[in-house]
């Protein structure tokens, strides 16, 4: 038997956004590795070991999936949305090898386009995707980034804005945002999309509050354009 | 019968990146409306009529949608790839109005998310996405933009790189970046991701060329730390 790993996206939640390909992967597979509440999504069978790990081990997990398929297992690595977006596909070519078995990288539907959908269309013109963790880089490139993005007049979607690790970050992340961009700018907060518990809510930066946000909330801010439109929010495909 | 409408994304080509949403929205349908090319990618069926177009109509595509949907038809607008991303679904809230029908948005598989998935993981640290194309935008912004953005050090996605309009518009593009990032950067060109005519390059900005992207290219640009693992190339998660 050849093995093989595929990274491979199942998409915010709900099982109508894996893709059939992904599906595929799953169904040949004989072991699956993720982070425990991505891989608690896969539905057990005969024949397919689950190795679930905790949160801030990738690349340990990275190296069981590589090893696995050098013994000739057919390995799904499950990332939620996307995997190349701060998900696992990055992890696992930091730690690949000259060695390695046939990798492939299966996209999924990332978080914020998910959100975007659910929102309407506040990233239909140029924008920027930034992961607000300071776990893996420091809070003054983080700022700095923010900053431009704002001169640049992009819309903006955030991932992992807020833990229970640093509170603090994201009121900070909302000040800037608030000097760069005005007060009357929009913001988003959409939670658990496309699951039972989402929630979605639009303000202003005026009135964004940090508790409007957690782990498991995607924070999407408008460009200068952004505007309402109903109940949907929208960033025109012209710019002037 | 309550008419609607689902801004639906196809995804880049392959059948197997179609989401099952997607595919439940197309078979539910009454109409389809949509690029004459995204509308091809529907199987014709009894019952089923399809409204083609050429480009640049979005706006009349998007009147046409809604007018069907109330009027009680049940219609799926076609995008290729993400129907946020550069597509039709900010066209249609474009000229939504309050007598509205129901509208939903289904998200897809986006270019620049395939392309990366087939070149390893360049977008696997903070991101941005710019439509390259200057009809909808004055050619001083993309720059201002495309500027920031390096100064920012995000990875950088660009759709719509190069049209038979306007064929010098990403040679200057290519001088920037080399201004901005060095010769040194990483640079892809993503042609037709999964399809048969699918085909990646991986070069760095100082033997890029103009003639390696058209309009069915996605180009990836890196960020600092962007490198290339065998025939992969990613983008570590951690920043300094």
């Amino acid at each position: 038997m050849t093995g093989w790993v595929a990274v491979a996206g199942l998409g915010p939640g709900d099982e109508a956004l894996v893709t059939p390909q992904v599906r595929a992967a799953l169904d040949q597979a004989t072991d699956v590795v993720g982070y425990i509440p991505y891989v608690a999504r896969v539905a057990p069978r005969a024949g397919l070991v689950l190795h679930a790990s905790d949160n801030r081990v990738e690349l340990d997990r990275a190296r069981l999936a590589l090893d696995l398929a050098r013994d000739g297992r057919r390995v799904v690595v499950v990332s939620s949305g996307d995997p190349g977006v701060f998900a696992m596909a990055s992890a696992l070519f930091e730690v690949v090898t000259d060695d390695a078995p046939d990798i492939r990288i299966l996209p999924g539907i990332t978080a914020m386009l998910a959100a975007a959908a659910r929102l309407g269309a506040p990233l239909g013109h140029d924008f920027c995707a930034i992961n607000l963790s300071d776990n893996l880089k420091p809070w003054p490139l983080i700022e700095r980034r923010l900053r431009l993005a704002a001169q640049a007049d992009f819309a903006m979607a955030f991932y992992n804005p807020r833990s229970k690790a640093r509170p603090e970050g994201f009121a900070r992340v909302l000040q800037i945002l608030r000097d760069e961009c005005g007060p009357e700018r929009l913001i988003s907060f959409a939670r658990a999309v496309s699951t039972a518990q989402e929630s979605l809510l639009t303000v202003t930066l005026a009135e964004a509050t940090p508790q409007m946000a957690d782990m498991r909330t995607v924070v999407i801010v408008g460009n200068s354009a952004t505007r309402r439109a109903g109940r949907w929010v929208y960033t025109p495909r012209s710019a002037s």
